[in-house]
């Protein structure tokens, strides 16, 4: 692994880490799923879950149409409180890369702000990732977002 | 666009964005005009407004002189409670490149800390920037900020 | 500087810091003191303090070997609230650097989560770091945590 090829990955993820949370935080969720393969998993959990190996998770999709579903039917029940979601990313972390997959692990910050105009900690967390490169286009494999913030204020219903 | 001189323009972006928060964080407030071109356009409006295209706004100037004066009247000022800011910027996004204009969309995160030495959320949106390489260097030829936060604890008084 | 160099050493940067980071929100801290180089600084300090020149730290090491110390009394110790922490580091700000080595400067903010499962600002603050390069591999000689947040619920135990 040359330095050279390690900054063009960088900017790469990078990109690619911005784009994820731009199509979220701009409520254009419906291009959400396009950033996953057909055959992907998505997943958010609590840290002590996942440390755990337990089950129980706030939100678990094994395929891209499940994805579509879950925004089908979030835009459909929308009973929740309106709010605001803005995700500050942190450096994106490679962990490892083949010359197939590149597995990443990166911190995030969701501020979510609600229709009183304050702004709070929605959740802190990781994303570990497995990303793939098609036709050119880095795609996530798998995302699961492990969050550490177990007491929220509303429910998880938008993906992070 | 090839993914070398992505990363190179990514770094450079970077760079301009992490000089520009430094200014700001370590109050070398009269430094910050510099980040700009002299016919510039700089804007703080909540994102409600912003999507409304409502004119009101928390500050703006149409010139890197009235960048200036906003500094100046600020220092005079000076009876608003003393508060430290820190900036934490997530990835930068490129929208758009082209000969002479680079198209960037940016979230942040301002955390204030007030003397009694608590920090909280001050701001929470994103930066909509438009940037000229001018001697070699980047300079804002405009930067939105469209802010979530709507309830803030003190007035927007300093950039952010 | 060229830019290419410039976009090569903010990746290596960019991975030392988040390294660093997943060390500690992962609570690895055994692995954290090898970040740094034998004849090492390490400070935590408030920004008054800091700005005053005073002498009074959170935490002071001034070797390779008192990190070490420093983990194992914690570990021992270890009355202290368990909590989680996560580090969110904003854009690495390159200050200077010379064939030997590299000034930097970063702002970062740690959310700490308690039992409770709330999530707050534990600290908002920035980086300024001596880095050099040892074996192809960025090491920290001096590295120094300068805190805005000077009221914080809990005591700082573990680094930074």
């Amino acid at each position: 692994m040359t330095f050279e090829s390690d900054a063009q990955l960088q900017a790469e993820i990078s990109l690619l880490f911005s784009q994820y949370a731009a199509c979220i935080d701009n409520d254009r969720l419906e291009k959400w799923p396009e950033f996953f393969v057909e055959q992907c998993f998505y997943k958010i959990q609590s840290r002590e879950n996942h440390d755990r190996k337990l089950p129980i998770s706030a939100m678990e999709c094994d395929s891209k149409n499940m994805l579509v579903d879950r925004i089908v039917s979030l835009r459909e029940a929308n009973i929740f409180a309106e709010h605001m979601y803005r995700h500050i990313i942190s450096i994106p972390l490679i962990l490892s890369k083949s010359e197939n997959e590149i597995a990443t692990q990166t911190n995030y910050l969701v501020i979510s702000t609600l229709q009183s105009g304050i702004s709070h900690i929605f959740s802190a967390g990781r994303y570990q990732d497995r990303l793939v490169r098609i036709d050119g286009q880095l795609k996530f494999v798998e995302r699961i977002v492990i969050f550490d913030t177990n007491s929220i204020r509303t429910q998880i219903v938008t993906p992070i």
